[in-house]
């Protein structure tokens, strides 16, 4: 294998692609987001980093919570109108149908099978970006998205982001905590 | 839909399976990650949730240099491994072939088609885990694995996970910066 640099730049690999809800001044606005990852386990916290310029981050410092939504392939096409279109300029309150859980604050897609409702925790100014991170206080989900009581990926079909493309999710290809007992020292 | 709610877990959706690199003691070592995300875009910077009591950890904090090794699917076996064994009862200098780039300090895994070198910039404590932030100083990756001179997700063939188990990538669906101008308000 030839190894080639291709100097510092933003990349990790494929990442899933999420919605970021926030409610800004008043009204529920929604931010296509990639860079996003749980944080700690006890107790349960995301991040997400956001463009200290976004419209978005007005609304997570003004409440101080926040939504991580996981859309399906199936809002592929709202999905990216969030990341075109600033809530600066047009109003995004309309592209889902906004519920309420735990927070009150953090609107929630009705579309999206999945819902992460998040009480800001710390914010951490990176340059660009602020990386907000956020204590996990309620998960929604599509109850036919579960499989024996558990988020079922291939049921949630999610959306995948790398390199200005979209993917879906392919099959399994082993199990972890497991594979890696086949492991025989070279 | 009809939504659940599953109480709060550290859940996000289907994440990057990746191999943290770090010397302990001298000796290169790596841990299974799920949890890593770009945290930056000026300067590239990426975050890894870290359990504090990980091995991996002490040679974060002591070297303040770690890797961010994305491994194909033809690494499942090893990757899993390095999840399942502490570099602490477990020498795992020998699971990959490492190389060093520009930090020195930060061991490479040949085997994995990209490798990000990063110098730590701010860790934050989250509880259980702790959120190690690095400026990203150099990305190798393996020629084959790029598209007129950008990585090219399917030829890197990342494992993806979630819930225990590994995938693949599946297809490209959209694109992005692109799919939402389809949008058309309701």
């Amino acid at each position: 294998m030839e190894k080639i640099t291709l100097g510092p730049m933003p990349y990790l690999s494929v990442m899933p692609a999420l919605l970021v809800g926030a409610n800004v001044k008043g009204k529920p606005n929604y931010m296509t987001a990639a860079w996003a990852s749980p944080a700690c386990m006890v107790p349960p916290m995301a991040c997400v980093a956001v463009n200290r310029e976004r419209y978005t981050l007005k609304g997570i410092e003004e409440n101080r919570t926040f939504s991580l939504n996981v859309p399906s392939v199936h809002q592929l096409v709202e999905t990216d109108h969030c990341g075109l279109v600033s809530g600066a300029r047009e109003d995004k309150s309309g592209v889902f149908t906004s519920f309420y859980g735990a927070l009150k604050t953090a609107p929630l897609a009705e579309e999206c099978p999945v819902n992460i409702e998040c009480r800001l925790f710390k914010t951490v100014d990176c340059g660009s970006h602020r990386l907000c991170i956020g204590e996990i206080v309620e998960i929604h989900i599509d109850r036919a998205c579960l499989t024996d009581g558990k988020p079922d990926s291939a049921k949630i079909n999610p959306m995948l982001y790398a390199h200005f493309a979209y993917f879906d999710l392919g099959n399994e290809v082993g199990k972890a905590f497991s594979a890696g007992k086949m492991y025989k020292e070279k």
